[in-house]
């Protein structure tokens, strides 16, 4: 007969908790940890730390990051990087390129309030368009990156293309406009679990930021600075000589993709999703964690390949068991259980693939005991 | 060098538009036909319709499928049930077994106030003990159905495995406990996109029901109403004879999946993502909309397999052209553009995978011109 039958619980995990499951917890101590070590990371190597929002959508987190010694942060949709300036955060970086002169204007009112330092990029000419639109629109200097694609293939333009310096006489023409520096994100050191190759990345990276350098140096008079930013080349490479600033962002709380790459282990993962069992039946356990809460990420920018959807540690007898979500449909985890360790009604704790997308599908998060507000909730545009 | 200066546009497609992107539209035509379509099936069959929420998440769209001819609808989470059972819909089904009795107690209390049946499923004593605690808190009783699984391997008993005549002995000799019948969710359909595998998947699900039944009669003195439900099933497979209700979900909107499962064609789905070209580079387009908008879903229920994240189509010079957005980072969407089709600042209509994925990670969705909450926003627990 199926297992419908209470069995035996296991009252270390089956404490009665005031929270409905699933729960977006972060531990406090291991965020504190993450915030450190990545702020020592920066100190070290002489540069700023701008940490990127979108793990965390959370002005509280923001601000501990700022206490730990980050000049400000970075985010990618104007709504999400507006929520940052009205908080007053110092310096907002928004490393996307705006379409919109309406978002813009509006980011570049809000900073005129707050005092907040905002920082733009650009890859196309319609981009600056964009920027200068909005600056004479609301009276304001507009700071730009010049973004630079140094592998991952999405937004940016090549080094030694000639386009950086194109972009930089447009910048030159432009008094509303000023010149900041160059700016990349090597989020292909997601697909680099070797930490040769990820170092290579870092090193190649700064090559080509250095080039497209060369290439403005004589259009603006100017080299301007070096921004650079993924967790897997700051936590996983040296970080290079001449970068002035740094803006991981999963660092905050880390993932499976993260102790994949080699960046940390299971026990450093802040960010868990406390799951309840549902069911039970030979072989495997359903929790009420799918992929409306867990995403089905599998890693960050489509890496990941053939790995689960998250996974479990369990105390077992003194012995320790890692389970792993198997499948998901979208409000039921189905978890590989062949030794039937998991009982009905009993909580457990989900490592996720990827935090970030967590975060995004999230109502609210729990700081230890506490609700955490998800400030940038539904920030997509 | 790069593409980074304004090329031709495409004024058709550049219109000037009040929203920003990604913005998640609804088409309202299209919507009205997938509803209509849904409710000639159910009524041409002989069964009630109580249509899933999880893909709208929306009291408007639950109360034009009530006008449709729905008897009521059917949710998963208790968060999302009470969204609609506050909203006064006749009769909310909650297709998921509740593990706590304050979830279940303040639907029943909430339920007492609009009006609402409330309908619920247990597939493991607990179950009913959550429901059986909170029944007699509010003073309620608690209808129930008996969950089956019939080939997903989710959450269920096995018909023949004598579970369903103990749920039923426990619900007999408890008189807050109410029997209403069994209860399955086909959902292994999506991995079949045969429409024979269809029919047989379908028709040994009411097989299996049939089986349960017989189990439970002889202690509940009835067999009890037969509830199944799954897009696949009810669009692309016959309604089998003595089906009392479906409870599709996806089929208001459609998707991808549907038009890769061959249930419906691309102008049929309901549900799109706008978004604007970001940047182009030789052989792509980037767009912002990512993981973030669009989910990393391909299919439902884990199915999807090798394809892209995303279709666009496209009208150039008289021709039909669909790009495939072949991959995602969270705020961004790369489109595969062998021809440049695409130009920066162009605003294009991604058909996603997943149309309830789409939906759990919208702020809002626009119904024609018009904003429509997503009322069930966030309810994950």
């Amino acid at each position: 007969m199926d297992q419908i039958l209470p069995t035996n619980p296991h009252p270390a995990e089956t404490a009665v908790s005031p929270r409905a499951t699933p729960a977006v917890r972060i531990d406090p101590e291991k965020l504190a940890a993450n915030l450190s070590r990545m702020a020592a990371i920066a100190k070290s190597a002489g540069a700023e730390l701008h940490p990127h929002v979108k793990t965390h959508k959370s002005i509280e987190i923001a601000r501990m990051q700022i206490a730990a010694g980050a000049s400000g942060v970075t985010a990618s949709k104007p709504s999400e990087a507006l929520v940052f300036v009205r908080a007053g955060l110092p310096s907002v970086t928004v490393a996307y390129p705006l379409m919109r002169a309406g978002s813009a204007a509006a980011l570049m009112t809000a900073a005129k309030g707050s005092g907040t330092r905002l920082r733009f990029i650009a890859a196309h000419a319609l981009h600056l368009e964009v920027l200068e639109t909005a600056a004479r629109q609301t009276g304001s200097v507009a700071e730009v990156f010049v973004k630079v694609d140094t592998g991952l293939g999405r937004i940016g333009v090549t080094a030694g293309s000639g386009a950086a310096a194109v972009l930089a006489g447009i910048i030159a023409g432009t008094p509303d406009l000023r010149y900041l520096g160059v700016l990349s994100h090597a989020g292909h050191a997601y697909g680099a679990p070797e930490p040769g190759r990820r170092a290579e990345i870092a090193a190649g990276e700064l090559d080509q930021l250095h080039a497209a350098q060369a290439e403005i140096a004589p259009v603006l008079e100017m080299p301007g600075r070096i921004s650079v930013g993924s967790t897997p080349t700051c936590l996983g490479a040296p970080v290079q000589r001449g970068t002035d600033e740094l803006r991981p962002g999963n660092y905050a709380f880390l993932d499976l993709t993260a102790v994949r790459l080699g960046l940390c282990t299971p026990e450093e993962i802040a960010l868990s999703v406390e799951a309840t069992v549902l069911f039970t039946a030979p072989g495997r356990a359903v929790i009420d964690a799918g992929s409306k809460v867990l995403s089905s990420d599998k890693g960050a920018h489509g890496t990941g390949g053939d790995v689960g959807h998250g996974q479990i540690e369990l105390q077992r007898g003194g012995q320790r068991h890692m389970l792993t979500v198997q499948r998901l449909s979208e409000e039921h985890g189905v978890v590989d259980d062949p030794e039937g360790l998991l009982a009905v009604g009993e909580r457990v704790r989900v490592l996720p693939n990827h935090a970030c997308a967590v975060v995004a599908l999230a109502p609210r998060l729990w700081l230890g005991e506490r609700e955490l507000a998800v400030d940038a909730r539904g920030c997509v545009d």
